[in-house]
């Protein structure tokens, strides 16, 4: 994918992550989400692709001013949603459709044809949407639709996470994603455990100290903390949230004030 | 490596792949082939590197428009005939043999010099191909030879990667390698289950369903389809072909229609 | 974090490493300090932050040309001393103290301010270090602390590296690391089994080649070498040392010759 974006742009290339769990498009796009944002205007390309070859789109969303380039299975949504305010357009990345591939050869030769040639059918992101990159950004994020060929799509696979029911004396949400570390990422806003004055929560029935950093309580104890996303975090410090509280993505957390 | 390449030139710097498997040179010769290809010209630095310290060269290969820096055990000879349509030229690097070296200071101290010491006999990427490469970059492609004394080199330790044998009905190949999805890269040609009418085929004696993309078949399930590289896959949907079919990189698979 | 950097520079971005021991100081302290001397002058920036919340400084330290970004936990120590031969001043990154943040939404709308707002309690790489990081680059490596309000430090949390005792007939060493490959890298420095004539060592009781290089040895067995950082190591050619001779970074080493 590399190789074929420097052989259409001098762009500067940024490895964001390689290591985000394979084909789990809604833990990559509860990542995109919380990273993109952050970034200076600029071409997203995101491969999270368990779909590839099937009738999927390949799509490009302009959200503000950045543009994010991958599949038509969700993963781009939730960081459209927050770059652009809801306020986003899909175009779907036109593609040749020649009967007759014959792969290695034929991408190698076509790499810099308009539009692609997606000689693979498990490779897109080499074949497809990496052209598609180079392109919208040679053509420019506000106008790469009619410089290209992109042409505007009404409907989209959308990715919603699910909404925390936020209560006097707690919340019930999910788990939305674990990092690295083991620190499972509820949808819990952060404001509910800090404007309030309680040194503990209930957990999933189980009381654990509220701290303001992992380094509040003693290496090896769990917590409940706000993360670095702004919601609440079930986490241990130097050690594995997901292990001590025996949670993964999609579970449910009960927690009481 | 990227500090020595930073002190010596500005070149841009594209990171491949740091997770080959450790010291497979076949496997990483694989890759290398289906890889650089897509890349424009440009100094290719390769560091998978177990016989390091040893007599082995060090060499520089000039494919095509394109230069490989790396050891003489044969890992850059497959990408190289691709690259070169089987016309390329291999130099070997030259490096200052001083017998007393005094490792990282003398390193530290010597980072800018040439011909290159080794200081260590551990890690020539660092201390030989790194700098090698820098001055391939700078002095150019076609150049650099005779800019920064490099020898041609008559013979060269090769890798050939095993022939398939075509039949009518199917065919005999190799296992050339597997990818981090698990799923199973034989040397047999895509063409062997994409120009034909059935279903399915039979892999080492198991019947199997040939799709046109792992999607083809239900999450879980085995099928062989033509990986992004043209070749014969054994895969599984959103799984891992290699446990399910029980074959790794050199295994025989028996392919019949 | 490469976001909130190239929001605010056009700094060359290179990694170095992502998959050093998750929060372990003093291994991280011995990497650093091998490999930022082959770089040149260039803003280093570190997250190892087990403390990350706590009243632990966030310090950028100015060591002969270099700049280093991190926490002050002793991790960017052993790095300074060796780049400017013990020679650095140390200076405290200033924090808007707000008491109220909101994490997330804060967070992106400070991004740019300065003195940075760490909006997150679990993240400063992204809220104190990568801001601190671009200022450093653009304000410049001898200037920064006028330019943007660095204040020097005069206490800092130190890091040394035990001290081998060195005999006659061998040394008494610690194992300072060990690498990804699996071998145990200690701190005894390599003249040890380089300048004399015996073809073998005792490790911790257990007779043992030396060699020059991995392959000095049959595949799968075990040798003390000089590995590239100067020092002796204990290693298994094309296997893993650490399993071998039952080390692990701090264990003892007793070696004789």
């Amino acid at each position: 994918m590399k190789g074929v974006i420097c052989q259409q742009t001098d762009a500067k290339l940024v490895d964001v992550a390689h290591d985000f769990p394979r084909q789990d498009i809604r833990t990559c796009a509860f990542w995109l989400r919380e990273i993109l944002p952050y970034f200076p205007p600029a071409v997203h390309l995101v491969v999270v692709d368990p779909g590839v070859g099937t009738d999927r789109a390949a799509i490009v969303i302009r959200a503000g001013d950045h543009a994010l380039v991958g599949p038509d299975n969700g993963v781009l949504i939730p960081a459209a949603r927050t770059l652009a305010d809801d306020d986003f357009d899909v175009f779907e990345i036109p593609e040749q459709h020649s009967g007759d591939t014959e792969a290695t050869t034929a991408a190698l030769d076509t790499v810099s044809e308009w539009p692609p040639n997606p000689s693979s059918s498990t490779f897109h992101g080499r074949d497809v949407f990496a052209p598609a990159a180079a392109r919208v950004h040679e053509d420019g994020i506000y106008s790469f639709e009619a410089e290209s060929g992109f042409e505007p799509l009404d409907t989209f696979e959308d990715l919603r996470f699910p909404e925390p029911t936020i209560r006097q004396d707690g919340a019930s949400g999910t788990v939305l994603a674990v990092d690295g570390f083991g620190n499972v990422i509820t949808n819990i806003p952060g404001s509910v455990i800090r404007d309030q004055d309680q040194a503990s929560a209930t957990v999933n029935g189980v009381s654990t100290p509220i701290g303001e950093m992992y380094a509040a309580v003693d290496s090896g104890d769990r917590l409940v903390t706000v993360g670095s996303h702004g919601n609440v975090e079930c986490a241990v410090n130097q050690g594995r949230g997901d292990d001590a509280f025996g949670l993964e993505a999609g579970d449910s957390v009960e927690l009481s004030l």
